[in-house]
């Protein structure tokens, strides 16, 4: 889908759809400068072109310099997560995770690991564009990404339909002496900010992944992907 | 370590030394166009910058416009990763890993996970470089990295000296059925390329993780995690 002319384009980036690159004429003037620092900011790509390669692309024929691309990523229902399922279900919630590349690896790892869905909130996270699907080697199109308004209404959510939710944190017990086989939840912090506090405390059990060395943590995705295997193993 | 003007940077270029990046002089002319284009080739960072900053950073007062960074990464002798060792030796071996975001997150798991180190040929391979010790969040400086002439030839020394040498590659043994206590080292192969094919023929065995979902591999620094810590779990 595409959104075109200066305004509209404006308006799209104050919300929260998942943009998938702005086309900006090159040396194009006015509002496009705040248009292109807004789309900086939230991590969006902007690709240069003449005026006729916009034309080439617009089809209202009025793009104004400025024409942006909008993922056509069809989300899951939240609550399809919710159903009961034979063998034991398995759902990642993602909390915090901003940055494209680590929503793109983790996607990946949920889809092999055989995943039953992904669970992003819709503010203060990665969406799933275009970036994301490629990152994620287009597992993407293959696993359940429902979006919710927050990550706290998951937890809750999903404790009510009877999943144990586990976060994924230091200073937590042993994870390869706990049990991962039924209906679990893992959460995923970001890099930087972890687990949130609440959401931290809402978790069954904080489960932490033995660390040898002096680095002090894992990347989010490899750590997903660890403690994602350990539950595939404890299920064969 | 700092080389300045245009031949020691072209000679530069044509070693296998780990330089960090290039800083070029804005317009400059002449070689400066090799030099930039050998930079690229090679995946080296280049900033372009105005004459007065190359003055100051100079320390020959002579640097033509150019000034490469070399990395000081102290690598390790790969003769002490052939040492025995009480408990069991890992050691991860990279085949092919030409993304310095790959070999960056390679050498953190591999230190989180507690491996004795970590060997990289000195051809056809990223170097660790100030971005991979960056990317690896300091853990490249708390492991050994030893670089060796092939990976042929690393696999043959690790033999010897009494590791089985596992590939992690599709199409293997199951990872879950398999020993991976004792000394043992896992090679990783670089995303697109894998495993090279005679090194494939020298792996005791070739190793697999379960693959739950329609994508058909996951990243190579997330197959290390899985395999690592698999090792972890079963030596404890």
């Amino acid at each position: 889908m595409k959104i075109e002319g200066r305004n509209a384009v404006l308006e799209l980036l104050k919300t929260d759809k998942a943009v998938d690159k702005l086309l900006m004429q090159k040396g194009a003037e006015g509002s496009t400068g705040r248009i292109f620092a807004m789309a900086r900011e939230k991590n969006i790509r902007v690709q240069f072109a003449d005026a006729r390669a916009l034309d080439r692309e617009s089809e209202s024929g009025r793009h104004q310099g400025v024409i942006a691309f909008l993922s056509d990523y069809e989300y899951a229902d939240f609550s399809d997560l919710l159903l009961p399922k034979a063998g034991g279900r398995m759902v990642i919630v993602c909390d915090g995770i901003e940055d494209v590349h680590n929503l793109g690896s983790i996607l990946r790892v949920a889809e092999c690991a055989g995943a039953d869905g992904v669970v992003i909130p819709k503010n203060k996270s990665a969406q799933v564009t275009g970036a994301v699907i490629r990152i994620s080697e287009g597992a993407a199109n293959h696993i359940r990404v429902a979006r919710v308004p927050g990550v706290n209404y998951a937890v809750d959510k999903l404790k009510q339909s009877g999943y144990w939710v586990y976060g994924l944190e230091a200073d937590g017990e042993d994870i390869y002496a706990s049990d991962l086989t039924g209906d679990i939840a893992l959460i995923v912090g970001g890099e930087d900010s972890g687990i949130s506090p609440l959401t931290r405390k809402k978790c069954d059990k904080i489960l932490s992944l033995p660390l040898c060395g002096k680095v002090n943590s894992l990347n989010a995705s490899v750590a997903l992907g660890i403690a994602a295997y350990e539950a595939v193993r404890q299920r064969r």
